[in-house]
């Protein structure tokens, strides 16, 4: 088991990630009372639920909430349904929440602790590799409004994060892929040495290797958690991470929830910075290869929905929180390793890259 | 005009207390983006919306939504409103909600604030004597659910309040008692100097007479930033600040919100937890006396309502936040001017206080 410290003071928390980890009752040192809810969905509860309760033995009058599976179900009505859940079984301020699951389960789980009694303690045991790389590290939790993502949340950190690789063995294919999106970012925006690893590893991680697993995870977290200890309320460098989101968000809003995968809208949103960051002459033609080239290898789309035109990219980005004041800032790419946010772009190129379709697939080495 | 500073180190905020004070544009100053939203209910919108539109000047988008009137309107779902508008209105994360309104308002507007884009501005404009002296200060904001009161909330400092009493003019004469049970509820638990001057000034504060009001409402003020910058969390010395909260909830709870006035039900819940002080042996029938009077004197109601009984309040009393493993902790007098939080009292002594119904109000000098 490798331990990783998301260092933000009185906030601090561990990360466990390890093979099997499931059944060990990490988390039980980080819970303060006697009370605990697990929050879990229909896919993931037959798997886990039961394994999970029984790793907290008998001390906690552990009571459970099951929702239903998906990205569409990421709204207000289901935090009233765990929120109904705790005033049932009356849990009181010192309960904690768990959240077993993928990042809409743990996003929920989240920003019901940050409500309930003005904010109770959590713990997340994230079951996919996007939300073990993702929304399980830095504390944002929220919900998804019918006019953008994420528009309602609050900023909670979790009393630990436990992940175990071994749950990864019953992740459908395209979940899979969707993760890797995430960790082929952190390369992407910060670690050039890390894109390298990954390049050498992707067949490896395809296959769901247990040892490149828990590295790609452990230096995916590790990068993440460096970001957010710097950052922790996202007023500049955390930004950073959100590489391909802005372009992405509107491409899952567009498609209606759960019809793309986040991962997969990301890997598509990520290929049109990488085209823009190329048209200012930031990246090189060869950066764009490697970058399309990963991407295809860990098995995501690389070109938007051929539906959506320029302008309803637009009307989808102008709701983007990082929309200061009117103006549209994307993350961009430096070089490959390095990443800027920034609004100092010519409009008439971000049209270039949003009519590009899908040549952004086709684009050969110089 | 007096301003008091709320000292909550990067989260400090000013609060002004004055006559007018709506038309002067003090919050733009506060106000960091270019877009507001002003958040208002039917009553208060006919009476002072368009003078604090005015306000603001023409330096700013400024939208607006009504909500209907009311504690029972005080849930998710006008949460939901406020979300819409502001997404209709494109608000980005820079914006800055005011609460123009009374202390549902002001829950509801920071709670809306507190999860909107996981945090955005807000300014109160409080316009009950009650949200004047109570939730404008503390930056506790939240919504009722169907099984107990502000059981979903955030912590949410807002960057400014404006008290303006002439505003108290369009008063209702209830509301202005409800007030008047949080301005007493200061005095008996922390300051028996300003309990001596409320019974010397109550006749002037039932005549509104401004003076008298800014006097009131700035030391009620005073005591709750100095309570509230010693615990902004609420883990200790704040929960003195709920005398007569816990018995109050219930009966709010129990009647329908909306039915009792939240004032109303901390006035009778006060005389219940100065009833069980005074079984317990820490303060005098007279002081017992001197509590009912001033109660009266407010033309608050001093017995809970005939149709509740002792089991009512122990259920509804089990989920009440001061419940910590299943123990319940209630704030009860040492003396006036002195509160305790304790669970330490025989359940004996609180049945006698639940079941001791309309003595409450009959209790004569010792």
């Amino acid at each position: 088991m490798k331990t990783l410290n998301v260092d933000l003071g009185e906030r601090s928390y561990p990360i466990y990630i390890g093979e099997g980890l499931l059944d060990q009752g990490l988390m039980c040192q980080h819970i303060r009372g006697k009370q605990v809810l697990i929050v879990t969905n229909e896919t993931v509860a037959p798997l886990y639920l039961a394994r999970l309760q029984a790793s907290l033995g008998e001390h906690y009058q552990v009571d459970t909430v099951v929702l239903p599976d998906g990205e569409q179900y990421k709204d207000l009505t289901q935090i009233n349904t765990i929120f109904d859940r705790l005033l049932e079984c009356r849990h009181n301020r010192t309960t904690t929440l768990v959240a077993l699951g993928g990042g809409v389960i743990g996003d929920m789980t989240g920003f019901a602790a940050a409500c309930y009694q003005r904010g109770v303690d959590f713990v997340q045991v994230p079951t996919t590799v996007l939300s073990q790389v993702d929304s399980s590290v830095g504390g944002k939790t929220g919900v998804n409004h019918p006019q953008g993502k994420n528009m309602i949340g609050a900023f909670h950190q979790p009393q630990c994060v436990v992940i175990d690789t071994q749950v990864l063995n019953t992740l459908p294919e395209r979940e899979l892929a969707a993760g890797l999106a995430e960790v082929i970012k952190y390369g992407l925006i910060y670690d050039a040495e890390f894109l390298d690893w990954l390049e050498e590893n992707m067949d490896a991680l395809n296959a769901r290797e247990p040892e490149a697993m828990i590295q790609a995870i452990y230096r995916s977290c590790e990068v993440k958690a460096e970001v957010v200890a710097q950052d922790e309320k996202e007023s500049g460098i955390r930004a950073l991470l959100n590489l391909g989101h802005t372009f992405g968000h509107a491409i899952e809003a567009h498609q209606g929830y759960g019809q793309w995968l986040h991962g997969e809208a990301v890997g598509a949103g990520t290929m049109m910075a990488v085209d823009l960051s190329q048209r200012l002459g930031w990246i090189s033609a060869d950066d764009v290869v490697r970058a399309r080239k990963i991407l295809l290898a860990a098995k995501l789309p690389v070109i938007a929905p051929d539906n959506m035109t320029a302008n309803d990219f637009m009307d989808l980005m102008a709701v983007d929180k990082k929309v200061i004041d009117g103006q549209l800032r994307l993350v961009l790419l430096k070089q490959l390793g390095e990443a800027v946010v920034t609004a100092d772009f010519p409009a008439a190129m971000l049209e270039q890259t949003l009519a590009a379709g899908d040549q952004l697939g086709q684009i050969t080495s110089a």
